[in-house]
């Protein structure tokens, strides 16, 4: 049974939830500036998304805006929130790994902002366990049956080294964690059908830039080859 | 002048082009596994990617594929790299912040694979200057302009505070960088046309997640209740 099906949920393909988000961060900069009215014109110049793209994106969920209104951010915030589950809601987290990605992304305070809550650090490295970032303790990892049985832990960070990536995974899988969100180099894959894990490669973003400063030097070999041509 | 009118590249989408990362990824790994030809099914099963979705990203830039031979993996690998900008080439980078973050990047040695060379960190921090990260050192950001007059950097890694991002990215800029790789929670806009830059928001990803996980919870509730229904 699908989720369409039985009308719990608008088909919304993952390209648009990909781009809810951008929206949540953009739509509660502007609570945050006290605007409460939006048109999709305004909206899509300060997103670099056109307006017909944020129309139809909006209009998966039902739509929110008046034809000469604009959107009602407050309400737009609350719907987006509401779909990506954060609204009046938060999900627990834990770090597997407080090397210094690990620890980066403890010190991350905008995860509170989206509706994460870090409540636990675990490592292996004695020198510092027991020390706490932004009030969360690092514990050995040997403690991490007690502390999912007396917590509920909705998503593990995994920031472990490459090779102890799987070893993690499945450890916090047997602990009842069903969301993984892993920073090692690898496309973690588990046979579980109700386990949910996104992969985070951040060359893949790196890549994407070089390839853009190689077509922008690209254009410019060829404007330069022209204008030698024309004189 | 467009890029496609002059014939030096064909029509990419940047849909396609974000998924070339992943391609690459997955063919260096075939590679340093010694596989030599693959059908877009197997590639497909292992990318967790459509067999039709792979043939139509890849006929973007020619094919590669014969009907029932399938790909060549070094072809395809040497294609997709000349594409990325990073084949018998690399860009050289430098990162701005040597915290948590930057380190954890200047740590990450699959870059150098990826065809990104760090060159230089650089930080306000008297207590880490002079330290080397993988034989890389980390100066004084006073150093920069010199060390920019004397080695050509493609691209700056900026992991520095919120509030530095744009008086980061300003000097950067300055002293002649294109690309503009941005960790700071916020979309870095600058107004100057051969300027790259790439926003990255980790929390986008974690927000994905969370919208699983709620989905996969939807659907548990929705089946409880049919299966108590039915009883």
């Amino acid at each position: 049974m699908g989720l369409n099906e039985n009308g719990l949920n608008k088909k919304v393909s993952m390209a648009v939830v990909k781009r809810l988000p951008r929206y949540y961060r953009y739509l509660s900069d502007l609570l945050s500036m006290g605007i409460t009215r939006i048109s999709s014109k305004e909206l899509s110049q300060r997103m670099g998304i056109t307006a017909s793209q944020i129309r139809q994106d909006l209009n998966c969920f039902g739509g929110f805006g008046q034809q000469g209104y604009g959107y009602n951010v407050e309400l737009l915030f609350k719907e987006i929130a509401t779909i990506l589950g954060v609204y009046n809601n938060y999900f627990t987290t834990i770090i597997i790994g407080a090397g210094n990605m690990g620890q980066a992304l403890a010190n991350y305070e905008n995860f509170e902002k989206r509706g994460f809550k870090l409540i636990g650090i675990f490592d292996i490295n004695t020198d510092i366990i027991g020390k706490t970032i932004r009030n969360v303790e690092i514990m050995h990892v040997n403690e991490i049956d007690d502390f999912c049985k007396n917590n509920h832990v909705d998503i593990a960070i995994l920031t472990v080294p490459y090779q102890n990536t799987h070893e993690a995974a499945e450890k916090v899988v047997s602990l009842g964690i069903k969301g993984l969100w892993n920073f090692s180099a690898m496309d973690l894959k588990l046979p579980y059908e109700d386990i949910i894990i996104e992969n985070v490669h951040l060359s893949d973003s790196l890549m994407v830039l070089g390839y853009k400063l190689n077509e922008i030097k690209k254009l410019k070999v060829s404007e330069n080859n022209i204008n030698m041509s024309n004189t």
